[in-house]
């Protein structure tokens, strides 16, 4: 009672017994040693941090539609197949897969990825060239690391997926931005890609079919670009985690487009086997005339796999099941090719329908599409805040180009099923009619709000 | 015909059409232009180098018994308890975990963890403060690089697992060793801590129980252990991973043994549930003060969960119920630990018997015993020649000590069934009785070859 009365009266005065508590020595303790490592907080990934955020932001009055997340099995139309699912599920079952892999995955399971992927005018494949990882996403952290000399530079695609920057700048290699042209149905800038190389750069970075775009080169469009590759003697990082994919046009992978650019290569089950989250992937090193080898890139993306030791064992014990069960054109995999085309077709159909909206070029595979908004036709400033408006407004979530470094764009992910679509391209299409730019606005000026905010 | 007459008759001569196939321009291609990153050509993991390596070098005629590696799973007595298999094939099958998780990890998985791993005495574990990760090696990975601010130093255990220093190193951050002294029982050397500190140490990483001396430490010890770390300011990475893995003396955690360190606690399924192969693991954030969120560890772990993007989705969903099912003190549980206890007596009652080898201290838990070889006892040279030889000859593999900066001691993994183990040793026994070094050697010296190397 006593000192509570004194706290109360004299509470300017210095409390003992209450600095006891706080700590030992009567001080107020001195504050924890942390600080951050500058690497780990530099890490921004755009899309993982829109994603991670974004919900609650709808408007609560209308169901979300996303066509932001680049999942394919997000609809149940699209799901692996049975025998994929009977595969994993008899791995674990099996007691057989509980230890942990070799560093650099299991050899059964990458034989079979060296039958797979093998390119017939190349060397033929070996066990010993393909690397298991965490998805496709650490593949590529490990080519990018393997080749992130001192001082060195990549070569990326604008519009391109946000991660090969986030990668680039952890492991310290500076980034160069080849466009991809939308008039061109978003071939590369072979021209800037000559221009921008120099005796710092490390690489080429070509993602085939392409995230965000929805291309897929074609045989003569690769053959160029690997081409211009061999001129100046660049490494090439080949995404084609979409490989597979291509639903307008075949898809070609680089290797057998080039008998000898020495090509790292990365995929995973994520796309084509419409299972993002097995998080399962490889690196596969097509090295024909063993300048990797030479150089120690193999040696150095072991030193890498023995650092996170691989995929789960279920996983790569099922691998080889899984790669002959749905081979290229079988019926699943024609029906999810199939399913895709029709969603990309409505997508295509409906955009070209909408006032302010413009197809820059016609999907030919993943599964993607960009949108261009016109310039001056709508009342938003950029593609964040259409993209911002829309989903507040319309609960349909959709990406800003400006997350792919293509601002006046956004990308619109196809992988739902036809009647989804429509229904989010009928709230599309209402929110572009509505925000349609008054010629000459009464209100505070082209960004007036709409309508319904006024209300 | 007329041109390969003249390259048989002229071959010093220029081949113009033969040139013209190696390169258009009549030169020697230049090289490619392929630099390994440094980091990435620096990392250097002992353990899994050796394990990778290890195949081929044991004795023909013998097969082979490996005590190194730390996989509890390799024998089929100790393996995940059919729940866990259950719930795992079930979260396969269900067709609802193909799809991408949030970065941080599931939603559910999460609440789980934080209820299993919530420390009485400390504020209630959210969600929010688990980060799921591909095993208990990336979390390790994510805590050491959250931490590494520029110039700072971390407190390693000295024997220890080495992937510590391997991350360190990958993540620039000055190792400084503390001892565990093997005469007390593997206990910290506290007074070592205390003078390696400096205003540059980021934390105190303390891992118990004990990879590679399988000690346990005591509520006390580990309070006075966090004593030292409060005094110092230290913040704790505590390496958990053999959670509840103490058959001689119950496993306590660092948070349960201090209110109020911030403390970055790592596990994974890799231990004690028997499934280092699925890799899936955790960090849980104790934040008593908020010491860590102010300081943004929490974001800084979210950005490096964002890259990888998390473990295998179905693993994720089968967490809570392999967690419930297999609770401290279930059947499985106590099986799995009197199995751990047999085998740990076993080592040691017989290599107390063995002549030239020696306990430093009984096991009290995970799965490893430390053997000193006595100094002068034996004709090898040091525990790295004793390893190589009893691999060559008798098909017997043990990690030498040098792999945890422990020379002269080997460590044993006692993981596999008593059967196993006795052989084992049998055949070590047998090898150190022929490896005694003769008083007045005739031969070359007290290295000299064994007898059926010199027949
Ligand atoms: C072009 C591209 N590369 C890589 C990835 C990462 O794939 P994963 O989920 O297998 O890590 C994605 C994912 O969307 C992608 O679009
Ligand atoms: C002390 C210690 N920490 C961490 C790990 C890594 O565990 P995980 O296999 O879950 O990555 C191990 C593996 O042996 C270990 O012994």
């Amino acid at each position: 009672m006593a000192t509570v009365v004194r706290t109360c009266v004299e509470p300017a005065l210095p409390c003992p017994k209450k600095r006891r508590l706080e700590s030992e020595d009567g001080e107020k303790p001195r504050p924890w040693r942390i600080r951050l490592g500058e690497r780990a907080k530099g890490i921004r990934n755009p899309i993982r941090e829109i994603m991670d955020t974004i919900a609650g932001k709808e408007n609560p009055a209308k169901p979300l539609v996303s066509l932001a997340q680049g999942d394919p099995s997000c609809y149940p139309h699209l799901r692996p197949s049975s025998e994929m699912v009977a595969s994993l599920s008899h791995a674990v079952t099996s007691g057989l897969n509980n230890g942990y892999q070799p560093s650099q995955g299991s050899a059964r399971c990458r034989a079979q990825l060296a039958a797979f992927f093998n390119a017939p005018s190349r060397p033929t494949l070996q066990p010993k060239d393909i690397f298991m990882t965490l998805g496709c996403s650490e593949a590529l952290s490990h080519c990018i690391g393997a080749l992130a000399a001192p001082g060195s530079n990549l070569l990326l695609p604008r519009p391109g997926f946000p991660l090969y920057q986030v990668l680039c700048d952890y492991h310290g290699v500076e980034v160069r931005y080849y466009d991809l042209l939308p008039n061109s149905g978003w071939q590369c800038d072979i021209g800037a890609i000559a221009k921008l190389a120099d005796e710092n750069t490390c690489g080429l970075l070509i993602n085939n079919p392409s995230n965000p775009c929805g291309t897929v080169f074609s045989r003569e469009h690769l053959v160029e670009v690997l081409d211009k590759a061999t001129e100046l003697r660049l490494p090439v990082i080949a995404d084609e985690v979409y490989a597979g994919m291509g639903f307008a046009r075949p898809y070609v992978s680089c290797a057998s487009a080039s008998a000898k650019v020495p090509i790292l290569s990365v995929c995973a089950l994520s796309k084509r086997w419409l299972a993002p989250g097995w998080r399962i992937g490889w690196v596969t090193v097509y090295d024909a005339d063993g300048a990797f080898a030479e150089a120690g890139v193999p040696e150095t993306l072991l030193k890498m796999c023995q650092v996170s030791l691989g995929p789960s064992a279920p996983l790569q014990a099922a691998i080889p099941e899984i790669l002959t069960s749905v081979p290229d054109g079988c019926p699943w995999h024609r029906d999810v090719l199939a399913a895709l085309e029709a969603s990309a077709r409505c997508c295509v159909r409906r955009c070209r329908a909408t006032k302010g909206l413009e197809v820059a070029a016609e999907p030919e595979g993943s599964m993607y599409l960009m949108v261009r908004i016109q310039p001056g036709v709508l009342d938003v400033e950029d593609d964040v805040q259409f993209a911002g408006k829309l989903l507040e407004e319309e609960s349909v979530a959709v990406l800003p180009g400006q997350c792919f470094l293509a601002p006046g764009f956004f990308r619109v992910v196809f992988a739902a099923p036809v009647e989804v679509l429509e229904d989010a391209w009928d709230r599309i299409e209402e929110f572009c009619r509505r925000h349609v730019r008054v010629k000459a606005s009464p209100g505070p000026g082209p960004c007036a709000a709409p309508p319904e905010e006024v209300a």
